[in-house]
């Protein structure tokens, strides 16, 4: 894996899902968990339980901080309004295009956000837990995109922050793996895009992570209303 | 100038100052007032009187429309915090590196939040009134930034939208003397960092002004309590 540049205190995007809690445990193993602090957003999204998730694995990694920062909604998507339904993987496996459920420019504006907070205080390496299999439907998680993020930051910051993104060239059954193998504890983590519990096991995320685990032929340690 | 990848509706960041609002006369002459939205960002800035300045601007230019965002405080500049004093010019000139007045990954946060609520709309310009004498106490305005911005706008979005700063490699001087030229009501526009009116003509961005306005020869139509 890339280690180019990281340099500071590492700040981890924490979503509370499963990607970015395998970042975690890779993190601490890397670093040790005081040089690791989390940051989770608060969009306006629909499965804002995600937080207690984050909380939860902040907590089990023993990170030096968690940091919830609430921003203005971000509009048009189905993870945010009310209005657009959140799409199923058949609805994404007949879809062209971007999925229903990108948000709009939300890693840029994590990361911008994220930045604008720490550059304020001094060196530090951010940190996305995106994965090979969001490229379809996600600009926002390709390794170009990635790159040219980690410029932008640099550039644009008094530190020269920088952007990295380990798993951006994995597919989420490695990501799993590699986590299984490390001891993530995946039942902590929250990855319904209905913020359910037991969760649905219908959306798009469900059937993702699901279909993921059975390609690791691993279970899935969380409970699902539905399994198809 | 260029105009590489402009494209569908074009937003003005216009903050009020002399800068976006002769940017805003450059896009009307361009592409008519009807293809043109200015936005504003209240982000903890001691000035948020310039907000008024971007109103009257907006207004006399008949811009389609003019948002006002409000974001969490950016901290960490003397522009935002009670306890960092606004520097002066004197201040900068004997200073190295970043200035005081510098807010944290701010132009890369508006570009971020501009493109997160654009993209949800369809494709679309994002403008920026960075200029040369920007470039040694302010990273995010160095023309470097601006293309790794855009890069990281356009391969992050949906709509592939795009980042122009026409004035990035233009002196103040050349932005006003352009202005003049055209007609740019700078009578309206705000600089003072202490929000004042009559402007203070002490703080940095009061004597850069006014230096600029002597360097074309010309008057600044503004108010000063005092000129140095």
């Amino acid at each position: 894996m890339d280690t180019r540049g990281t340099r500071g205190t590492h700040y981890l995007l924490l979503s509370g899902g499963l990607d970015s809690a395998t970042l975690a445990a890779w993190l601490v193993k890397k670093h040790g968990a005081d040089a690791v602090r989390a940051v989770t957003f608060l969009y306006g999204q629909k499965h804002a339980v995600e937080l207690e998730a984050a909380r939860d694995i902040a907590e089990f990694y023993h990170l030096t901080c968690h940091e919830v920062v609430e921003i203005p909604p971000i509009r048009g998507s189905a993870l945010t309004d009310a209005d657009i339904p959140l799409p199923t993987h058949r609805d994404l496996c007949v879809a062209e295009g971007v999925a229903p459920s990108y948000v709009p420019a939300r890693n840029l504006l994590f990361l911008a956000y994220l930045a604008s907070i720490v550059d304020a205080r001094g060196p530090a390496t951010l940190w996305l837990g995106v994965h090979h299999d969001e490229h379809t439907g996600y600009p926002d998680c390709r390794p170009e995109f990635v790159v040219a993020a980690d410029q932008a930051v640099r550039l644009g910051t008094q530190y020269e922050l920088r952007v990295e993104a380990p798993f951006v060239l994995m597919r989420k059954e490695d990501v799993i793996r590699w986590g299984l193998e490390h001891g993530v504890p995946y039942e902590l983590t929250h990855s319904c895009y209905r913020g359910l519990s037991p969760a649905c096991g219908v959306c798009d995320t469900c059937q993702a992570r699901l279909a993921a685990f059975a390609a690791v032929g691993a279970p899935d340690p969380r409970s699902y209303a539905e399994r198809r």
